[in-house]
């Protein structure tokens, strides 16, 4: 008996427990494939070994058409280049009508507007719009409302299928021409690339935009060249110094400075304010404050933590640099120290926002932090908390992380001042929901620590250690006692201008037109 | 007009160029979680902070059920004791018909063959097979084939859903209670976990076991907690000197000397051999041998590599030390200087086997290698090699990333003496088929040199450089006027033992039961 032929009906024959068709190898057709393999009989030896394109040839490759979704970072902040050069190339191609996916808008993304009144945009899905966009958004400039969602929410919606993104544009501070990137390194370093490290996995393609080539194969992969489809090379991709956002900087403040003397006591106090405790910090006045208070306690009781998560600052660096703190878990640097301290440092850990917070894998780092300290715009008596519309109901804000770590948080903590600007903070209803009340635990304003009544323990335990509490409802009375209620805002309830999603992928709220 | 109340019926109305359903927010019900994330509702705030478990109640808890497919990795090779730790305890549990599809076997799982006699374990799925379980295999010891998958085809089969893993198990030297893993610290590490990071990607549940629980959170994050179910500490996990196998050696032997020779002037006279050229070198002796000799051209001629890939051995890490070579890209530490290294070296990068080889992502490091040597049992004519069967036809082998390689590489290199054991290794036609002959470049014996003709370049290069070079079928006739022509293996054709899957799924070869 000779060996016998393997043909597809053999196969089918033999096959046993595989759930698959056993197809014959074919030494000209590989199965299915990207890119083709048949080394001896294809141009470059049919192996794709660069993927160096102009941004042009890299948009006409991806197959990327009117209507379809596109996505970017901001790692750059305010100072970011690359989605202005991409809609530029978009425009010349005359593609339409779509949507742009991004982790945030900010100040640089302003002349969206133009994009949006001309239709090349139909569309904008982000964390947070600010300014000149906002206004627009608010004013009902965009037909199709803006989808609001929280960084853990965003990555769950990629990695679910809800947001399926057809080309993402990821600008990296290095990559080599097969497309293994980083934020790390180069002229125009953003640090981590938490954001788009989920975009580069999930999208249909990805287009890498750097200024900084290096040579194969770079030495730092946070994005592999297994996801790449496109190296694109440009003058410059962002400004560094744009990184540095207004919102970051050490208070001097007198109502932030009680504020941070609150939450200071309330996390000094707290039974998990011990060796191998947690903390997420944000990048409010109050909250950075908080670093400079609770270092003297940890080092006087000589309590260490086990990690920093989160947006990552120097003042973490700092910890960290002096022992303070073990792991430093990056999902997005917040200045130039942070940026250094990543490439630097083994335990300065970049992690992507999937990791960070998305509440439908197995567990996101959020679930692991003992405190969170959040600022807030306003919050309502029921504790839900508004970081998204200003007092006038115009969109200039960010849903960041906030609902994610609040959720995950054993102990999250809110700050915002008594007033602001001749309004209460603490109101009736917040004009919009971005974190739900029953996952904010304590609300502290300059007038006083409320703890939510849902967690009993954390009200027993402050009230033990005689931390004096007091309910929403004498915050908002005493400062409505010298500011007065504030004007309701007039919606136009019948013209939705945004939609809030929740970080489980649910609608929290919508946000209206504001009548003119 | 009051706020509309936020109702499925007005979510559908309003929806607009979303392609998903709007479901309004429910404060006391995720929309789909894995875990319960309402925290002031349920024990433990409702957020899994903690993943220990035993491994039986790991098993439970898994839903593992008979029939099903499990999965592990053999970074331990030799020293493994994890596949018997966990088969004890399915074992005990009555769970029966399993598939497992480990990465590869080694000497360690011999003991799977009681498990298949009775009734345990029903498939098995591999890169290697080798010592009493490959001669149990190709005796007809188990009902259903063995399917032999390359390093990158096991990582595409699992990406694309061929293989599709329904609890992976995953030794690691180090690991946090929530699962954030590596091999690289504690007694038993064994350095890249790079076949393991694609189980715990894909895989339905994983289930990390370690000897070695580390505070939270670990330092190092080959595989993340956001891909891990539960975490089991046992007694160990592997013994690391295991790792450790017969195959690697530095040669003494003239006639891999000789082929070492061969392919050093092979590869000093190619015009890849230039600064910035890259190699992956295997861990025969002749393979390794060339890392001495290369490297002196490497120092005379003031040639650097740019990176070496694949299994990396204690050559490649002192290449990396001597500043030979820029960046070592690590699937798997092949000796405990390596394991070394890639804890302490920043540019000793582990990699994923999709990141090494799959074929179908968006292109594999193999496709960006210069030069790959490799060993065989036996070539054929057609420049087919076999690395599965020996000269009886006894399954004794492992398909590893040969094929991937091969493939991938610019030039591809196999190496092995002419005449092994009275038997000449070049052949009219291999007994089985691991790496197809129009990937394979060159042939290297001690009896000379071999160039496949549909590589007309690198025929005319070596000729130019003044190299002399042979055909197959000179070979041949020279082992066989020594030796003789091997007798002829007789299969038992209507019993197929193994089948040969091509890395891009298609099936290239079966091995049939050897007749007592």
């Amino acid at each position: 008996m000779n060996k016998p032929q393997i043909t597809k009906e053999y196969l089918d024959n033999i096959k046993k427990d595989i759930n698959y068709d056993l197809i014959p190898y074919d030494k000209n057709k590989a199965k299915t494939s990207n890119f083709s393999t048949n080394k001896t009989q294809l141009p470059n030896n049919g192996v794709n070994r660069t993927k160096l394109a102009t941004i042009k040839d890299a948009i006409l490759g991806s197959g990327l058409k009117s209507g379809m979704t596109i996505s970017f970072h901001h790692h750059f902040r305010n100072g970011d280049k690359t989605v202005k050069l991409v809609l530029e190339v978009i425009k010349e191609l005359g593609i339409k009508d779509l949507t742009i996916a991004s982790s945030s808008f900010t100040d640089a993304h302003n002349f969206l507007v133009d994009y949006i009144n001309e239709g090349y945009v139909k569309a904008l899905q982000s964390s947070g719009c600010r300014d000149t966009l906002g206004k627009f958004i608010s004013g009902g400039g965009c037909d199709t409302p803006l989808l609001i969602r929280s960084h853990g929410g965003r990555a769950r919606a990629i990695e679910s299928g809800d947001l399926k993104i057809d080309v993402a544009f990821i600008a990296a501070s290095a990559a080599d021409e097969m497309g293994n990137a980083n934020g790390m390194m180069g002229k125009s370093k953003c640090g981590s690339l938490g954001y788009a490290i989920v975009d580069a996995q999930y999208a249909n393609k990805t287009i890498i935009i750097t200024d900084n080539i290096v040579p194969y194969p770079n030495e730092i992969i946070s994005i592999p060249q297994t996801n790449v489809d496109y190296v694109v090379e440009v003058e410059e991709i962002g400004d560094p110094k744009g990184i540095m956002s207004g919102a970051i900087r050490l208070t001097t403040n007198p109502k932030e400075e009680l504020i941070a003397h609150n939450v200071t006591k309330i996390i000094t106090n707290s039974q998990l304010f011990k060796n191998g405790f947690s903390i997420q910090m944000g990048t409010g006045g109050a909250s950075l404050s908080v670093v400079k208070y609770l270092k003297k306690h940890m080092i006087e009781r000589e309590i260490k933590a086990s990690f920093c998560l989160g947006g990552i600052t120097s003042h973490q660096v700092d910890l960290y640099k002096e022992g303070l703190v073990d792991v430093l878990l990056d999902t997005q640097c917040f200045d130039l120290p942070s940026v250094e301290s990543i490439y630097e440092n083994k335990n300065h850990i970049e992690i992507s926002a999937s990791m960070y917070a998305n509440p439908h894998n197995k567990s996101p780092y959020v679930n692991k932090l003992d405190f969170v300290i959040l600022s807030a715009l306003e919050a309502d008596v029921n504790f839900n908390v508004n970081v998204m519309t200003g007092s006038d109901g115009i969109i200039r804000g960010a849903s960041g992380g906030h609902s994610d770590t609040a959720e995950g948080a054993k102990v999250s903590i809110v700050c915002m001042p008594t007033i602001r600007g001749r309004l209460s903070c603490i109101v009736d209803k917040v004009n919009t929901i971005i974190t739900p009340g029953n996952t904010v635990d304590i609300i502290v304003t300059d007038y006083g620590i409320a703890v939510n009544p849902l967690r009993k323990d954390l009200l027993d335990e402050l009230t033990q250690a005689g931390i004096k509490l007091v309910t929403l409802e004498k915050i908002k009375q005493f400062a409505e006692g010298i500011v007065g209620k504030a004007k309701e805002i007039e919606w136009d309830y019948s013209k939705p201008v945004a939609i809030i999603e929740a970080r489980d992928g649910s609608i929290l709220d919508i946000i209206y037109k504001v009548k003119d």
